[in-house]
């Protein structure tokens, strides 16, 4: 059912936990499982995401995906890291389940959320 | 949205983990979400569960609940853990949000499924 990258990331998350005094963080909630995430992103002055760490009570697909999407964006800009879209991060994942999809949007928008999150601080 | 038992169960799960050579395993799947949920039971010679392990690729409440539910039997005859429902787990866990309910239905399904391939081997 699962990739080996999916339970890869899932059994050994990257970037999980919490960052102190963040430039940006978002919070959401997916109304299809109930489930909920949180991102944290630090960003140095010239725009680069420095650090990013994510926390969630959503499911093996939640965490795998959230894994990866913080590696995609780790290191990158706001410009490159607003075009990780989930789909690419399925992608890089080797593929996701189709029920399993909705959960993939959940690193996107807390993603994004954080990034507005950020822009709005400045 | 959580309670405190829940948060705790979640973040230190009890009795995650696989048994080599179990008495019985339940494997079972959530329709409404698409996770999946194993679980494995040691059971002596008596009749009583000795030792239970879990493993899901569920979210947060599944977890938490799974957790709960092999407190909740291990150490129990057979015919007590029947009687373990996941209205029990859920009331033992301060409750559970309404959305989330259907989570706690993988670790009663999982219990009773490896209870049956116990059951069958014998
Ligand atoms: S949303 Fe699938 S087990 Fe909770």
């Amino acid at each position: 059912m699962y990739t080996k990258k999916v339970m890869d990331h899932f059994t050994n998350p990257r970037n999980m936990g919490e960052i102190e005094n963040p430039s940006g963080v978002g919070t959401v909630g997916n109304a299809k499982c109930g489930d909920i995430m949180r991102m944290y992103l630090d960003i140095d002055d010239n725009g680069v995401i420095r650090d990013v760490k994510f926390k969630t009570f959503g499911c093996g697909a939640a965490v795998a995906t959230s894994s990866m999407a913080t590696e995609l964006i780790k290191g990158k800009t706001i410009e490159e890291a607003l075009k990780v879209t989930n789909k690419a991060v399925m992608e890089a994942l080797d593929g996701l389940p189709p029920v399993k999809v909705h959960c993939s949007l959940l690193a996107e928008e807390a993603i994004h959320a954080a990034l507005w999150d950020y822009a709005e601080k400045k």
